[in-house]
């Protein structure tokens, strides 16, 4: 499911790829791209790819036993070779790294904020999302990713009466875009070479209606002012709305 | 060195402290509180107390020799007791978890926004934030104390000829505050028990010229609005403008 | 680049998914599928399908500096949701499985078969096996498919004036296949549901002139005779000489 | 509670900080340093500067389930930049180092040596003993600060209901001093300074009766004679006593 | 128990130590050579040496429990100093390399591939196979002295009642052997500086019948083809069964 | 080598083992056990075995390079089955406990005790100590065997040239054995069943000039008293001495 290419204003092509500040880059959402699991979306943003994946399962971990209330988690990696330069794997050295600790936390967050965990009842779903491609923007699109592969999982549970409450599990959509300060220009949606030079970077992860779930701003090289904030929050907001319709026509399709 | 309390308006106590919602609790910044560190400092947000210490070695990591500039870098842990519950060491467990791990980065980023690193030249300067007492909001007590530990390692560094170079190694000053939402209200500067109620919780980290260094909001329970974000910055640009003013009373007493 | 179908006997579809015992399952080699690595190759045996990326780096490890010659080295891993119930992550479990480490093991032996490191010169080719999706025979596709890599990267190499010598890097090719035993029939190419039920597995690396790099027979449920490892060999002979004719038919197109 | 300075013999003054060979550094117990912990204690042996925590909770580890006994052990760990140079944490590096093993086990082994698991009954009580500074001496600090704050950590059992055999716990109090041959003169508790010289170096805990729990002699650079042994277990002996006392007027007062 | 040297042709002495190609070292399998396990072996292939114990205790891991059968598992590791140049502990590593991984499923699978689990009943036997001293073949010389410690663990198990089904666990006995092409000549059970040389190395593990458990050949420096891969399986099985007769030998003795 | 028993008292057979409370168990001492290491020593009290192999090798950790002086470190383990019951490796659980590093640091600090490092020069020499079985004193019995391989391994230095200083690297001997208090009646050299029994545990370690390099003892089950201790030091005295005298015997023998 390809996202429709937003409106280009003529002669204004700031950027590398050809693209307007508030432009996104080809959004695709690919259902089914595994077969083994209860969710599985290829989801690219460029030439950013993610492999996002759903496991249902019976049970929960201990902590949650007798609750009555399910859990969702989530794990981020990156292969070796997605990036530019190969990075060492982290079961190689043994440990899990700072970045993709942080990373695969927010993802969690993130979709746990539109989970209603009683309705889930007893089960756990974890959404694997593995980088095989990096091109900036990886923990966005993952969440974006992850968001259609839980919405499949979930429907995967109802079907086979895993899932029982009547009530609605997903009380939302949710989906992230970055945004970042270049040049002194708020840009939505960086690929890597705009991720190295923006002054100010942004990740933002909203509602399909629109309200804010998650809203991580980090000067990365000059402290951002209030004008600049929300100049980047309007940018992220507009981006967000637009994913948002990208995942409701990739789930409206037969899978 | 302790912040003088807010002003309070009577009859609004609306906390189970007995503050108004734009009041933080009673700061002090101690320094020098341990010997054998280049900066030393002990900050206390209410009940909440983290030691800071800074490290000042000559010269950098690897990948930075040769390139005439610094590094500063910062490592935050708990005593195993410094909450309610016991938690297990991470020595103990071999391996540190994943908000240990995004809370250092956080503070390292906080600190780094506001060293010149070239002026700094090839000296390391890691600052170590234990936290001996945890009641809410220790990782803005931090960044808060670390800075202040920060700066008197600057000024040793320069006292003892490390840093030669005659620029300003700190551009700026940074400091950091919690806020939330709880039962609707935003609320700076929240203590444990509020913590785990909040609807929406943010860390804001501001240069003491009043930019932002980062804002890092959640959605614990519910997704936030736009008039809900607007109002929780206004407070912790509040708050953090008077821990600043904290700061620069504690650097001014002798030592 | 898909392999031809090899030809069916008629009335003799003993298998699950219509093959003859002596058939491979659909093999595709796609070169180029992501674009940052030096070699990049998703190869498919039916539905195991493994990202093979080959990382070409100026330079080797400390115990071959100064030798004039080159290493090649390979790292397999799977996402936890290749299989139908999901793996925990060897990062997270801090350590690398006995299989994991057996397996790249052995990838990095059969394609050292056909380098010659000296021809390579003090340069180092990593190559990561990843396996998307598992459906059996993941090791032997892994090695298939990573040969085709390593070519790629050798060419980039000569390309990029990195391999000087004139000499061939690559005596051979090199493909691999399992082989097992069936409820008394020696089979080619065993998917899952098989590969459960074999009495005795064999995985068998062979080069492109024919002969063996390695055999590796286990007795699962019962030992094996001379005769039974002799109708093996045979099958896993054609199995691999098909396999090569589908590498060069890869390698032959345009990038 | 401030252990009253031993007499000095007027003119004597060999040590560095004015000391005579048989006088404690100032001894300085505070209990209820932090508010957390069922028992807390800040004791300080000069500079040297340990927080001593006992977490009480109920239950026992598994192989100890059903027997009726409690268990007591404790953990002993330094803050990074307690010493002059800073030392990488134990949890970065994610293994434990020997020399931590090896207090943590002596201070566990000294305290269980004046309990009565069975009048404990099957409750846990962790000591956790974080040196904030040190200057020599600190596993002996750690000993006689821990025994106050497991004193404490029993208390709180018994007004809580949790130890009820009517039975006393403890069975003794236990106290340590570290004593050392330096340039040929048997001392009293050594700071850092002189703990690198001393030629023989003995680290002894003794029960509040003033029998021994253990002795741990080492040749650091000569090896010692039995009249050597005697005269430091004499010493020894007369400082564990006076800590002994400092203890005991600790616990004396209200907390 | 010393195995008989077979006869060497006069005049044909190619080997280092006076060996024929087709001759095993002298093999002596001693028993009971530790006291505490239910089985312990000292297996000697000429220098190799390895210390084989069989430890027998009730009761299965989790994933066998009340399957009613039981479960047979090994360890192989090196002593430091058993090679000729120390190497590291994989203890002090912190992990285990992927040779030792290897070699100790080997070592199982071959142990396993004779052990009827049902008749064994929820009953373990961990073999651990500790080379005390190298010099090529220690896998082999661990298959085969393992199996003489494992008979004689399951012989306690029947003699001690936890073995009672009447049925016999052990349902064929297992040898194994290295073989290898040196200077295109076929060896029987290569010593370390044999290893180094040989073009193709393979490790052949039978059952006393002289059926295959195991085929592992690899090409070490040149690929072998079909006729040298014959001439190598019928060097092994002559040897094991060389190895079988050792074996039967050393059981048959009083212990 | 063996050493001579002990007379005994008739009638006095107090101990399981019938010896007196003043004698050794057997001890033997066999050195190059193995071949590899430049020392092997297989030392035996009574069950105790292990093998103790020094490892010489040019140069010295990074730490001490241009010192001009030598380092000895030491390793203690024990293989899973030396035990009554099977220990799990420490290179599996993936870190070595406690135990294991205290004593590894014990034998390091007592062999050092008699090196003199600058007639070392920069080498090292690696004491490996592998408990082959255990039946107590296992630390003891590996101070007593490393001392001999080490003597061994610094001849072998001094043969091959390393070792080149003229003066005597080794200025002492060095032995231990363990002592206990069991059912209030001091002896030396506690096999297992004996230190289980032990109100209190010492070990200690001497030169051959009777001299003390390290005392430890454990009040296991009661504190101990001044005439206790003085009991227990003259025991072991008197048993190192033995010791001594069983090194000398075995070093003068031709190797």
């Amino acid at each position: 499911m390809t996202s429709p290419a937003s409106e280009t204003v003529p002669g204004a092509a700031l950027r590398a790829d050809g693209r307007t500040p508030d432009q996104l880059r080809p959004v695709t959402i690919t259902r089914g791209w595994t077969q083994n699991a209860e969710g599985s979306v290829l989801v690219e943003f460029g030439n950013t790819r993610v492999l996002c994946t759903a496991s249902f399962t019976a049970g929960v971990p201990r902590w949650k036993k007798g609750s009555g209330e399910g859990w969702v988690t989530a794990e981020y990696a990156m292969l070796p070779r997605a990036t530019n330069e190969r990075s060492q794997r982290e079961s190689v050295k043994g440990k899990i790294g700072g970045r993709t600790h942080e990373i695969s936390r927010l993802i969690g967050r993130a979709l746990r904020a539109v989970v209603d965990v009683s309705a889930l009842g007893e089960n756990t779903i974890v959404l694997d999302c593995d980088v095989l491609q990096a091109d900036g923007g990886t923990r966005t699109a993952a969440i974006t990713g992850a968001y259609v592969a839980l919405a499949d999982a979930v429907a995967w549970g109802a079907r086979h009466g895993h899932v029982t409450g009547g009530k609605q599990v997903l009380t939302d959509s949710v989906a992230a875009v970055s945004v970042g300060i270049i040049d002194g220009t708020p840009m939505l949606d960086l690929p890597y070479v705009e991720d190295v030079r923006a002054e100010t970077d942004m990740n933002v992860v909203t509602t399909g209606s629109g309200t804010f779930v998650e809203v991580q701003g980090t000067a990365e090289h000059a402290p951002f002012d209030r004008a600049e904030l929300d100049a980047l929050l309007d940018l992220a907001v507009a981006g967000t709305a637009e994913l948002t319709e990208t995942q409701r026509a990739a789930l409206a399709q037969e899978l």
